[in-house]
C-alpha cells in the first residue's frame, strides 16, 4: 500500500507564501509540466495553529484538494522546526541555550531544543492534529518529520537533566562514570550527580570521553524527539510512509539511528554550481548520494533538489549552467534516488530565503531553468516504468561512522587530517575508476562485498573487529588505514601496540608514529614509482604482513608504509600513511581486476557511470557532470533509453549530457 | 547673522586636558599661526557637570574668555557621546545592550543608547545649561551635536518599546506587519505586540524586511535624539549655527535625516597616509567630501582634519608626507569645505587617543607638521576673501542611498558585490576624467544635471522612478546598473521581470541572472574592444533598447551586457554587469563630449581638479595628491592665486603640490 | 640542607592515572633508567581531598614510599590549579569571570580566581595538610606551587574589590587616580570608588593607564596567591625547597615577583619539533632558557621537558627527530638548568592530554624515544659530579620587562612591532655570534656586564635611567632602541622630546617619527653597506652623538638612523629604527672585539655554544640543534667529557649531536 519507490519528479511548494488565487494556476502548471509529488507545510506551524490550540487547517485543506484535483500526491512536513512565536513566548524552554548561556532566539528557524518538554508536548499535539486530519486525504501519501535535523549542542536545564539520566542509564553510578571517562585527570571527578552537566562554556579542551558521550546523548535526543512524531504517525496513518530530509554532509548526526525509524530516507541536494569547483563537486555529490543510500541500504528520495542559484546566508552562487539541473537530477536517480523533489517551485518574495532560487523566478515568468525542468519531467515520466523498482548492487563498500568522525573532531590528530575528507578522497578514486561503491555504517553486515575499505577506525570494539575479520577470513579484501584501533569506544587510548585490536588481521605493529600533517613526504612502491603522502606516518613492523610500499623520507626512510596480509581466504591491507589519490587508483584498479569487479573503464574526468538493475533489466547511466563536451568509449552496443537509438563505439556527451543505456 | 561660510582654519582643543597655565600660550600661538576657529568640550561632560545637577562651567568660561581675547571663534560640542560615570552608575539604562545581551560598558566613549530616557533627560539638561550659559558669549558662534553619530544596534528595553511603537506608527496593526514583512515564512508571524522585539541574538538570517525596518528605526532614533538637542539650541541660541561631525564613509546612518536639522554639515577627514594606498586614497577621500557636500547640497565644514599619524586602536599609520597636511586641507576646500578644523592642536598625553597625533607632538615642540600647518593658515587667510561664498556647480550626479546600502548589506548579492565600492569605482572614473560630480541622496530633485548615475537601485518605489524618468524624459542622460528594481522599499522581491519599475525607461528585460561574484568575465564593445566584468551578469532581452556591449563568456556569450535606450529627450543606459573602471572612463568621456560637460582634460594619476565659483569669479584647484612630481598641461593662461604668477603651458606640481588658478 | 643544584634527570609521574599494580614496575624502570627525581600530585586535588575536609593521602603515601624504596626524590605540586568539583559547586566564587560576564567553567584546568577567598581558604588548607603530612617523608625534597601561573584577567566581584583596594593603596584618593590616569579624557573621571571596576566588557580601547595598572594588580594577585602557599610551606617544611614551573614565553606575568619568593625557578620546555621551524626554534628556545635563568639570576630546573609529540588542543606536532630529546635536554643544562624533569613518563590514556606524548607510548612498550632518554640519563649521571655547581658567567645582558611588554601590547605602535620578537631578534644575533648572554629584568644591577642591550624602553622612571647611565658612565656599552622614554611608568606620554629621560645619555633628540610598520626601508652604514629596516623610523637630531648609519629612503633620507654617544667612560648607542638582524651581528661582532668578550667563533647555523664554569673547571657545550650534520672548527684542543677523547681541529657534529668539552 505504501509506495515510495516510483521514479518521479516533485516540487516543494508553500501555499501559505502566495495569494490563494495563485494556487490553482501554479498547480495546473505543475500538472502540465509532469510533476507528480509535492511537499508542503514543513514550516507552517504559525498558520496551522495560529494560537495555542487554535488549529486552522482550512487553507491547507483547500490546497490539498487542489493537488488532488490535479492528481498530485502530497508529502506533509511536520512543522516542528519552526515553533511559532506564541509558543516560544509562552514556553521559552522551547529555545536552545548555547554553551555560553545565550539563548537561540526565535526569528530564524531550527529554534527548538529536542529535549524541551514544551516542544515535545506541543510538537506532538500539532503532529497528532495533522495526522488525524489528513490521515484519509486522498492526496496525502507520506510525512516528513521536522526539517533537516542537526546538532544544536543545547545547554538548557532540560538537556542537563536528560543528559544526567542518559549517563545514569549507561553507567549506573558515578564511580563507573569516573572510571570510564578517566575523570581523575585534572581532578575532574564527579562526587555528586548534580555536578554532572552538559559541557557548559563550550571549551574544546574538556574530557574527550565526556564530550563523545555528550555527542551520543545529543544524537539520541534527536532520535527520541523524532520518535514522538513517528509513534503518532504510525498509529494514525499506517498507510502513509515516513521520511526525513537529511542535509549537507558530513553531518554531525546519527543518521543511522534517525533512519532506522523511517520508511525511506531523503536528502536535500545542492551541488555547488561554481565552475571553479567542477573538478570536485560531482564526486562529493556522488558520495553524498551514496551516503544517503547507505542510511537504510535502500533507495531514497531527494526532498530538495537544486533548481536555481542558492543564496541568502552566503553570496549567491552561480546560476546552474544549462543542463546542470537535469544532469544532477539524473545523477541522484543513477545513484538510487526514486523521487526527486525540487526546491522550490518559485523563489520566495519575502523572508530570509528570497535568493535561494526556485525553478521559477520571482517574476513568475518561467524561463530557461523551468524549460530544462520540464524536459526532465518528461524524460523521467517516460522512463518511470522501466526504472521503478531498480536498485544498485555494488561489490565495494566504504565504511563510515558518525562516531569515528565525532571522536576525531574532538581531538585533532594532525594538521590536514579530516575523517570525511579522507573518505571523500577514497570514494573519488573508486568513482573515477567506474566502480560502484556503497557507503555504509561501520557496524553493518558485509555479506556480498568483495572489497571493503575502512578508513581511520579510531574507536573500536570487539564486535566491529569480528565483523571485519570475518569478512576477510571469508575471502574479502579489506583495506584499513592509519589511526585505527587507537581507542576504545569510550574514547580512551588502548594500552597495546597499534593498530590495537586490528593488529591480528593486519599483521603489522606500529612502533611509533610521526604526525607530518600538511607536510608532504615520499613513498615508493614495489615498482619504484614515487607517490606523495601527508597527514600521518606510522612506523611499522610487519609482523606477518608484506610491505607493498616504503617511505622515502626522514629517519624511517626505507621502512614499510603500506602492507598486505593474507588473512584466511582474504587479504588485509594496512596504510600507515595518508597516500595521495593516485596510489588508491592504482591499487584499486589492480584489485578490481583481481576480484573481477564490475567496472566501466575509461571514464573521462567529470563523467560518472552507474548501474540500476531490477526485474526489467539493467540500466547504465552515463553522466557528463562538466561544462566540457567529452567522448566515452562504449565497450559494446546499447539501446539508449532517452533517444531510442543504438549506441556503440564513441559516445559523445555534451556538457551536462546524460545517457541511459539498456545493458 | 549666522556665518559658517568663511574660508578659514581651525583646531580642536581640549582645555580640560591641559594645565590651565598652558592655555594662554597655546591660544596665543593659535592666533599667531592664523587659526580662526576652535572646537571645544564635546567630551567634557564629567568636567561640566561633576555630579548630578552640579554644573561647573568656570573653567570653560575662562578658556572661552581667552579665546575671545585672542579673537578666536568657538564651536561647542554637546558632550552627550561621553556620559559621565555618575550618570551611568545611577542610570544604567543609558548604556546600550548588544544583541547577545551584554552591556556596552562605560570606559571608552559612545556608550549611550539614543532611546534611553535617562540619556535624553540628562543630555537635554546639560545641553540646556550650556546653551543658556553660552548663548551670549561673544566667542561662541555655533554648536556641534554629540560626536560622530553611529549605529549601535542597541537591544535594550527602551529600544524594544520604541521599536514596537515605531512599527505601530508605520503599519498600524500586526496583520499589516505580518503581510508587509512576509513573516509567514518560517512561521515568524507575530500574534501579539509583545512578541515584536529588536533582533535579539543578532542572527543575520532574520527576516530581511524586519531587519531593514529595524535599521530605519535606529536611524530615526539618532535623528530624534539629535532633535532633542536641536530644539533646545534653536530656541536658546537662535543666532548660533548647528552642525554635526560625520565620520568615515560608508556610514550606516541616515545622514540626510541628521543633516536636515543642521545648518551645516561637517566631516572628520583622515585620508590614509600609506604610500601603498596612494593610488586610491585621494579618490575615496574625494568621494567622502562629495558625499558630505551632498548631505545638505551645500558647502560644509571639516571638523577634524588630518594633522599627524593616526593610531590608537590600530597600529600607528605612516606620518603625513611633507605637503600632505596642506594638500589634503586644500582638497577639502576644493570640494566645498569652508572652515577646516584640524584634529588636534596637540597630541593627548593621557587616555586611549595618545597616538592619534595632533599638529604638535607630546613634546610640545612645534615641528615640521606645525610649520606646514602655519603655511596653510597663511595661504588660506590670504585667499579668504576671494574664496568665501564660492561653491561647486556640477553637471554630473551620482545617486546614493543609505537604504540601498543597508538592504544590500542585509542580503549579500554576490561575492565582491559592495554597494559603496561600486559607487567608489564610478566616482573615481568621473574624478580622473576631470569632471566634477555631486553625490546626492536618491530622492533629491535632479534639475540642473546633464548626467545622472544611479548604481544598484535595489529598493524602488514609484516616486524614485518618476524622478528618474522625468529627468531622462527632459533630456538627461541616466545610467542604471544591475540589481535595480529588485525589491519594494519593504525589502520584498517584486513579482515582475527586472529591472522591475525601471523596465520602462531602460527598455530592457532581465531574462535571468548569473552571480559570477569574484570571477572575471569578458565583455566586448561595439568596436570590438575587450573589457572585464565581475560580480553579476544579467542576461538581457533588449525590448526597445540597443546593445552597446556584449558578453564574451559562458552560455550567454554574445548577448547584450550594456544597453542604451532613447527615452523622451534623453537616454537611459543599463549595465547588466559590473564593468571594470576603464569601461566607465571610455563611456563617460564620450558622454562628456556629447553633453558638453565642463572637464579639465589630461589629468595625470593622482592629480585632481575642481572649480569653485561665486560672485568673485571662478577658481580652479589643481592638487597633486601623490608623492611624485607631475606636469599638468594647462589649456589656457591663468593667474595663480598662491604665488601671483601667470601660469600657462606645462604646470609643474611638486609632490603634494597645490595650485589655485583664477579662471 | 636544601639541594636543588644537582645535575640530574627526572620525570613527571601521575600515580593516580594508573592501576596501583603498575606503580612498582614503573618506578623500578625509572630507577634502572637512571631517573633521580619525580614530580607528582599537582593536579590531584580530587584524589587528595575527595570531599570537603576528607583528605585521603594513603595512595600518595604508598606511591612515595615506593619512590623512596627505589631512592627517587620527589617534588610535590600543590594541586590548586585544579579545584575539584565539590569545591566549585559549593563555592562558585572560585571560578574566574571573563570580561563579558561569562564564567570560566570547570572541566578543564586553571579554573581558579587568584583573588577568590574560597580558593585561598581551601587552597591553603590542602597545602597545609600536604605540607604537614609530607614534611618528614624521606623521599620529598621540594614543592612546586600550583601549575603554570598565567593571567586570567578575572572580572569577578572579589577582583573588583581587590582591585579597588589595590588602587586605593597605590594612589590614596580618587583625585589622584583621575590625575595619574588622565581619566578626564572622554569623561572617564571617577567620582565614587564604587564606579571603579576591573575592565568590564574587555574593550581594548579603555584608558591605557588604567589597563596597565589592572595588569599590575593581576600580577600582584598571583604573587599574593602564591605567597599564601609559600608561607605555609616555609613554616612547615623549612628543609624543602620551593619552585614554580613557568611556561611558554612571552608570558603575561610578573615572573620576577613570582620568582622572588621561590628558592629556584623552573620552566616547562617544549621546543617546536617541526623541521619548518628548525631555523628559529633553537634560538627562541635558548632565549626562553636565558629568560628563566634571569628570573632569579641563578640556575634553574626544567619541570617539564619535551619527551614526545605534543598535541591535544592543536593538531599533534611532528615526533621528535632522533637525537632531539637528548640534545634539547643538554641545551637546557648548557644554559643553566640543573635538574631536567621530562613530561611525562607515559602518555595518558584518558583525559584531554592523551596526545601530549610521554617518554613511553600508550602501549607501554618502551621505544626509540625511551632508548634515547635512557642514554641521556646515563650521560648526565656520569657527568653529574663534574657539572654540579657550575654556572654561566656572561658579559652581555639584554634587559627585559613584563611591564614594557604589557604597555606596548596595550597600545600597538606600528604594524609588526612586537616587544618580545624584537628581543628575540637581538638575542639570536648574540647567540649566533657565539657570545653568552643574560636576559634580566630591567631594574637589576648591571655590575659585571660589558655590554647591555635595552630594547624599547617605552616606560621609564628616574631609577631605571640612573641604573643605565651609571653603567655607561662606568665604562659600559649601552645599546638603546626606538620607542624609548615615551612614557612615565603610569603609561602617560612625557612632554619632552624623545627619547625623554634617555636624551642625556644617548645625546640625540627625536624630531619626529614615522611608523613604517611592515614596510621595508633602507639604511646605509659608514662603509656604504646597505641594510633593511622596518617598524619605526625616528628622525633624529644628534645633539652630541655621532651617526653610524643613515636612512636611505623617504623625506628623511640621509639623516641619522643609528648613533653612538661617548658617555663617561662608556658609549651609548641609539637605534632610531628597527634594524635587520645582520646589522646587529656586524655591530655586535665589532663590540665583542672592542670589549674583548668571550666568544666561540665560527658557529655554523643551528649550532650553539655555551660555557658552564665552577670550581671543577669550565665546560664548553657545543650543540647541533639541526637535522644536518655540521663541522665546527675548534680553536684549541679539548677533552671530550662524553667520549673521553681529545678533540681538536674540525669537530664533526651529527644531526642533534652534542659535545661537552673541558676547557
Amino acid at each position: 500500500m505504501k509506495r515510495y519507490d516510483l521514479i518521479q519528479m516533485g516540487v516543494d511548494y508553500y501555499p501559505e507564501h502566495w495569494e490563494e488565487s495563485m494556487w490553482e494556476p501554479d498547480i495546473r502548471l505543475m500538472k502540465e509540466t509532469g510533476v507528480k509529488v509535492v511537499r508542503v507545510a514543513e514550516f507552517a506551524w504559525s498558520r496551522l495553529e495560529i494560537a495555542e490550540g487554535n488549529c486552522q487547517f482550512g487553507w491547507l485543506d483547500r490546497a490539498l484538494d487542489l493537488f488532488h484535483k490535479y492528481e498530485l500526491q502530497v508529502v506533509i512536513g511536520t512543522p516542528t522546526a519552526t515553533p511559532p512565536r506564541w509558543l516560544t513566548t509562552k514556553f521559552p524552554d522551547v529555545l536552545p541555550i548555547f554553551a555560553n548561556g545565550e539563548t537561540f532566539q526565535p526569528g530564524v528557524r531550527g529554534h527548538r531544543c529536542y529535549n524541551s518538554t514544551s516542544l515535545r508536548e506541543y510538537g506532538s499535539r500539532i503532529t497528532q492534529h495533522l495526522a488525524e486530519h489528513y490521515s484519509e486525504h486522498p492526496a496525502v501519501i507520506g510525512w516528513q518529520t521536522d526539517n533537516e535535523f542537526g546538532m544544536l549542542d543545547c545547554h538548557c536545564d532540560a538537556c542537563n537533566i536528560a543528559f544526567r539520566n542518559w549517563v545514569k542509564a549507561k553507567y549506573g553510578n558515578l564511580d563507573r562514570v569516573n572510571a570510564e571517562w578517566g575523570t581523575v585527570v585534572w581532578s575532574g571527578e564527579y562526587s555528586d550527580w548534580n555536578e554532572l552537566t552538559v559541557p557548559l562554556g563550550g571549551s574544546p579542551h574538556q574530557n574527550p570521553s565526556f564530550l563523545l558521550d555528550y555527542q551520543r546523548f545529543q544524537w539520541d535526543s534527536v532520535v527520541a524527539f523524532q520518535r514522538t512524531q513517528i509513534d503518532i504517525l504510525r498509529s494514525v496513518c499506517p498507510q502513509h510512509f515516513i521520511t526525513h530530509n537529511f542535509h549537507s554532509y558530513p553531518q554531525r548526526l546519527d543518521m543511522y539511528g534517525v533512519g532506522a525509524d523511517l520508511d525511506v530516507a531523503a536528502f536535500d541536494y545542492y551541488p555547488n554550481t561554481s565552475p571553479a569547483k567542477q573538478a570536485t563537486t560531482p564526486y562529493s555529490g556522488a558520495l553524498s548520494l551514496d551516503v544517503t543510500r547507505g542510511i537504510k541500504r535502500q533507495n531514497f528520495w531527494i526532498m530538495e533538489q537544486l533548481s536555481g542559484s542558492p543564496g541568502c546566508w552566503m553570496p549567491m552562487w552561480r546560476t546552474p549552467y544549462p543542463g546542470m539541473i537535469r544532469a544532477y537530477a539524473w545523477q541522484t536517480i543513477a545513484r538510487g534516488a526514486d523521487t526527486v523533489v525540487h526546491f522550490r517551485w518559485r523563489s520566495a518574495v519575502a523572508g530570509a530565503e528570497q535568493f535561494w532560487h526556485g525553478l521559477i523566478d520571482h517574476s513568475n515568468v518561467p524561463g530557461r531553468r523551468f524549460a530544462e525542468f520540464t524536459q526532465l519531467c518528461h524524460e523521467v515520466n517516460t522512463l518511470e516504468e522501466k526504472l521503478t523498482g531498480t536498485t544498485l548492487k555494488n561489490e565495494v563498500a566504504i565504511l563510515h561512522s558518525h562516531e569515528e568522525k565525532a571522536a576525531l573532531d574532538i581531538q585533532p590528530q594532525a594538521e590536514g587530517f579530516d575523517y570525511y575528507e579522507n573518505i571523500k578522497q577514497i570514494h573519488r578514486a573508486v568513482t573515477k575508476l567506474g566502480v560502484g561503491c556503497d557507503v555504509i555504517d561501520l557496524r553493518q553486515p558485509l555479506d556480498g562485498y568483495k572489497v571493503v575499505i575502512a578508513p581511520n577506525l579510531y574507536l573500536l570494539d570487539e564486535e566491529i573487529v569480528r565483523n571485519l575479520e570475518d569478512f576477510a577470513l571469508a575471502g574479502g579484501t579489506l583495506l584499513i588505514t592509519n589511526r585505527s584501533g587507537v581507542k576504545t569506544t569510550n574514547n580512551i587510548a588502548v594500552m597495546q601496540p597499534l593498530p590495537g585490536l586490528l593488529s591480528y588481521c593486519t599483521g603489522v605493529e606500529v612502533l611509533e608514529y610521526d604526525p607530518i600533517g600538511a607536510e608532504t613526504h615520499k613513498v615508493i612502491d614495489a615498482e619504484g614509482n614515487p607517490y606523495e603522502c601527508t597527514q600521518w606516518c606510522d612506523i611499522l613492523r610487519p609482523v606477518v604482513a608484506s610491505p607493498i610500499a616504503w617511505y622515502g623520507d626522514d629517519f624511517y626512510s626505507g621502512t614499510p608504509a603500506v602492507t598486505v596480509n593474507d588473512f584466511g581466504k582474504g587479504q588485509v591491507y594496512y596504510f600507515g600513511t595518508h597516500m595521495e589519490e593516485r596510489f588508491w587508483s592504482v591499487l584499486l584498479e589492480r584489485l578490481s581486476k583481481q576480484q573481477g569487479l564490475f567496472r566501466f573503464e575509461g571514464l573521462p574526468d567529470g563523467v560518472q557511470a552507474s548501474v540500476r538493475s531490477g526485474d526489467q533489466g539493467s540500466f547504465l547511466f552515463l553522466l557528463n557532470l562538466s561544462r566540457e563536451s567529452v567522448t566515452v568509449a562504449l565497450p559494446q552496443e546499447y539501446n539508449s533509453l532517452l533517444n531510442h537509438s543504438i549506441c556503440s563505439g564513441e559516445l559523445q556527451l555534451e556538457p551536462y549530457g546524460v545517457e541511459i543505456l539498456e545493458m
